[in-house]
């Protein structure tokens, strides 16, 4: 099986203009097919700012109201989306943009709702791969935005590193499938006032011990259950660091494996 | 060679939701190759209004500054790109998104400046048809956005007519290519106040005789210039007509042939 990197970024990166050129010439260097994700940043809240929209948020939860999905829509859909392709065009990267309505590629359902409406925040159900298939094979990238559809015209809001993972698990039928998370620190840390202290390996039994003892920040749950359900579910590799991490095999990162 | 059909719709078929449904439907069971590029609607000049963005204008003209270029790109390669794709999706039409950057298949340079410096406007200066094709060949259906890039990382407001027929003589060398404008009247009008009055069969003589008479609304000037050109430089058809036109030919159009 040939190798698929899926890299995953997030305000971090997005916010600084810098650390995003920096980050997609080295992407765009990569000889592997790959497959970019991108969070929002701050520009959606900027925006809504600008539109005197305030965010809705119920118990401390964000809802997507129905101009709160508009805003992701441009800003994630728009914005964001096409100025990554633009700049890895320029960067001799050939890309498309992808929502998850691009090529039916990811379908979600409105998240049910029990407390809380979480208005259209959608729940991934199913990834369709062809598309995506037939654009690596011709060595394009496509880039994701975190939106969703549930193929009856409603787009939804997803979680940027639940696509990642989905789009991982589902190209790990065909591919050998490395997922990496860029964010903030340098991997999930045993002491996070030490950006040194770095858990280089963590397995299911691993997480069980490190969450007994309390290390744990709660911040990092979700993104280590992902990337432990991803190795479950037949990816090869998944590494959480920092935005220079995919890039050079040197650099101390968390890694998950199967 | 195959037949395909490349159809443009503007404001009056995007501002009007019903009118949109039913449009997205005739279109979803056309059962051609066939590319969708649609304009902005007023939903751009709407958000400009909530964000307290005033329309720049120069002599009347419209002047794409850096804000502007960014609620272009939001609403256009955003909101209504990906809501149309949505609508297709839920159709069974299988469909991808696209700007001109996006697979580089529009590549542009920003309008130079002689009188007016019209900002981020992009002439077209080439067209990539690969991805196209490619998707194409797999029955997906690419929807475009009125927007090109210039390969150096700039985003460039270009005229979806212009689009359009830029790809349909691009495509022309591979396909049977028929160009559809849609618009809120019948055709060409002999009598602008009369919508029976369509004018059914366009060529360079019968224009410049229609010029001389001063019977064309000067507004249909780039369209019809448009339409000539595509025709002389390869594509088999164009049409200029109401919403329905593509879908049955019985209806009045006016048609430009080779």
């Amino acid at each position: 099986m040939k190798t698929l990197k899926i890299i995953k970024i997030g305000g971090n990166i997005i916010n600084n203009g810098i650390l995003l050129n920096t980050f997609l010439n080295d992407f765009s260097k990569l000889d592997t097919p790959k497959i970019l994700v991108h969070g929002g940043g701050r520009a959606a809240s900027e925006i809504s700012k600008k539109m005197g929209i305030a965010p809705k948020m119920i118990h401390g939860r964000r809802i997507t109201d129905a101009e709160t999905l508009d805003i992701i829509t441009m800003v994630y859909g728009g914005k964001i989306n096409k100025n990554i392709v633009a700049k890895l065009q320029a960067n001799h990267c050939n890309s498309v943009g992808f929502s998850g309505a691009d090529g039916n590629t990811i379908v979600a359902i409105k998240r049910p709702v029990k407390d809380i409406d979480y208005g259209f925040a959608g729940d991934i159900i199913n990834v369709n791969t062809e598309v995506l298939e037939i654009l690596l094979q011709h060595n394009i990238t496509p880039v994701f935005c975190a939106i969703t559809h549930n193929k009856k015209e409603q787009l939804l809001n997803t979680n940027a590193d639940t696509i990642a993972s989905e789009l991982a698990v589902a190209l790990s039928k065909k591919y050998k499938v490395s997922l990496y998370y860029c964010f903030e620190k340098n991997g999930v840390l045993e002491n996070i006032n030490d950006d040194n202290s770095v858990i280089e390996r963590i397995d299911f039994k691993i997480f069980g011990n490190l969450k007994d003892k309390g290390i744990i920040n709660e911040g990092m749950l979700p993104k280590i259950q992902n990337s432990l359900q991803a190795v479950k579910k037949g990816v090869t590799s998944v590494h959480i660091g920092a935005p220079n991490m995919p890039f050079n095999s040197k650099i101390k990162c968390t890694t998950f494996q199967q």
